[in-house]
């Protein structure tokens, strides 16, 4: 059977998600056993003008809940974007993913051919055919950012494999 | 129209292998620029148990030609991973490409429920059905690939943005 449009969304941001909030555990983990401050892993980024472990976070998850509220209309909550704290990004991934939880998945199929229109950077917006927006805007997105997120923690020396990062139901 | 097999994997793939050879030029724009020799970018890694940029490539690269392979059933050409150069990091990029031109979709579609068997790590093998295994192992790994290699370049200095990570042909 052809993969509908909440099946190749909504898994892949759950297990993405979920395994994003386990590498942050191996973060605090890391920090706990070096005994230094873990906010110092979340205040670093790979390069002076790339954004920080935070709003990698953030945005990974404004990828996923954006990208399914676009798709299937029905309104998303609106984050503050003021978590600082390990504690704190766990508790937007967790709000993410429930709020995922709530969208029905009818609500997302069919919409392939729908026009989804959205900001690109302050002051423009691009339009894209619904499954587009999904296979080159929403995913390569949300996989960005987990990625990234992945890239600091691992280049500041938390012990993770790639099996972190795949790790999850699936 | 729900999603084919072919639509959910061929497109990302040529995309963004498309978009990593974007990357790559950038690469060497930036070595020319500050006049030191992209080999050393060739050969830097985020963590020093991490692999490098060349691994990143023919990995990201081996990610979309093997799981189109074991999907469609139709046999890969076997690289040597013997690349050093940016030169020969983005031959290999265009190698898969073209493989890739070379699949009919048809191949690939129908094959949601196909057990693929494949290897994890050295002597273990794991079996998905053919749309979980896209969804959770080749887009993955394909995604990680493509946003290591660009965080390599970035943290090194190379003046990338999101939208070359985005670019290309969709």
């Amino acid at each position: 059977m052809p993969i509908s449009m909440s099946s190749a969304s909504l898994p892949i941001f759950r297990t993405m998600l979920s395994n994003l909030s386990h590498i942050l555990d191996k973060g605090v983990a890391h920090a706990q056993v070096r005994k230094f401050d873990p906010q110092v892993l979340a205040a670093d980024r790979l390069a002076p003008d790339m954004l920080p472990l935070t709003r990698q976070i953030q945005i990974a998850c404004d990828a996923a809940k954006n990208g399914v509220a676009r798709l299937s209309g029905v309104q998303a909550p609106r984050f503050e974007d003021n978590e600082t704290t390990f504690e704190e990004l766990k508790a937007r991934i967790a709000k993410t993913l429930a709020w995922l939880d709530t969208v029905p998945p009818a609500q997302l199929d069919g919409t392939e051919d729908k026009e989804i229109t959205f900001p690109v950077g302050r002051e423009t917006t691009r339009t894209m055919k619904g499954e587009a927006y999904l296979k080159h805007w929403v995913l390569p997105n949300l996989f960005f950012h987990v990625t990234t997120a992945y890239a600091i923690l691992r280049h500041n020396g938390v012990e993770l494999g790639k099996s972190d990062y795949l790790v999850g139901p699936q």
